[in-house]
């Protein structure tokens, strides 16, 4: 398939799509319109039709997409028929959260190793896997021995920018981040981050924006897409 | 300050800003211009100007904003000036690595209590406070007394429509949802999600999409936004 340049606003509502479908797939349902789907979701038809239409579209024929095709090209589109090797930096109380959180697994996601600074944690197993010591040599031969290729940081964040640089230069290629930092990599290393704080601040602005909103207009707000 | 409707992209943006001036009125930088603040944070001066006049501008005049002023505006905005109470549904890895992470103190956000199915849990303590059975009247109560606003559901997906429907009818009118199932609630109440097998097939999206793009053109990518 061509490729275009798709806005991450699109990418960012794939795994949406992904696991509806998944969902349907899993209810026996072959086919749905986009009119359904539309209601199943929240989301627009147009909307839905313009998602697809950047990966041209998955064929619908007027009687609506083929359930299954459409999940498993959009496992395509994501990756998902690769399976990925990740190292867990910082085995704390989320970075054991993480690893032992068996949906990844089922996606294709799997944690090989985990390392950090505490001696406490050395030899010990979390989900499955071995805890290292945060040790230059034996990060980088972990890398290239197993050929991993996404790091998840559960560092804090003054320590976050350092390693996610000593990782880069190791070979690794994409960082789930979740030190609340943002990280200065090359161009070709690819982050996504999870700012905890900054989700829990913005369920605070609209908590806030409602309320006063109520007491203003004595009525409900009637525009929250709670499907952000 | 007159509030005109703004959308969650902007409202999304707001924590980063928060967190850069901070960091900024940390250094004892008093002020600073949008341009300056756009090389900072890897966004255009534009779209900085743009975001900040959904909330009247916050008064540059021509030799940038007050860093101190800016910072305490937007945090008024998010609702940082009052404290929230929460409880934890679920108190698994994930909810106890949430309960355990100091940051959400810092920023107003209270932990008063844990639910959970599990008796082995039931009296024992995560993050200094208790862990309850997850009884309908308990939760109730728990609630009302305590003055709870935020509930952080950290369970199976299969339960979290159910409990999210009673947590709602004791009075919660926050939601901060790691279950990777979207809750069905009235349009009053607000839900924030953080469905981490959505991030990580983004990260996977865009590690395929580089390489594949690496390799037909044999250059790097060079429009990865990684502030996103």
């Amino acid at each position: 398939m061509e490729e275009k340049e798709i806005s991450q606003a699109v990418i960012g509502r794939l795994p949406r799509y992904y696991r509806y479908l998944g969902e349907l797939k899993m209810s026996g349902v072959d086919r749905i319109s986009s009119r359904e789907l539309s209601k199943l979701m929240h989301v627009t038809a147009s909307q839905i039709r313009q998602d697809f239409n950047n990966f041209g579209g998955f064929g619908q024929q007027g009687y609506g997409y083929n359930v299954g095709f459409l999940y498993e090209e959009i496992g395509k589109i994501l990756g998902l028929d690769n399976d990925h090797n990740m190292i867990l930096i910082g085995a704390g109380h989320l970075g054991q959260a993480l690893i032992n959180y068996m949906n990844f697994r089922n996606r294709g996601f799997f944690f090989r190793g985990a390392f950090d600074v505490n001696p406490d944690l050395w030899g010990k197993e979390a989900g499955g896997v071995k805890i290292y010591p945060c040790d230059d040599e034996k990060m980088k031969k972990f890398i290239a021995d197993e050929k991993i290729d996404i790091a998840v940081l559960c560092i804090p964040k003054t320590q976050a920018p350092a390693i996610a640089g000593k990782l880069v230069s190791y070979g690794i290629r994409g960082i789930w981040n979740f030190a609340h930092v943002d990280l200065p990599v090359p161009d070709d290393v690819q982050v996504e981050n999870v700012h905890l704080s900054d989700s829990l601040m913005k369920l605070s602005y609209n908590l806030r924006r409602h309320t006063s909103e109520t007491a203003k207009n004595g009525k409900k707000s009637e525009d929250w897409d709670r499907n952000l």
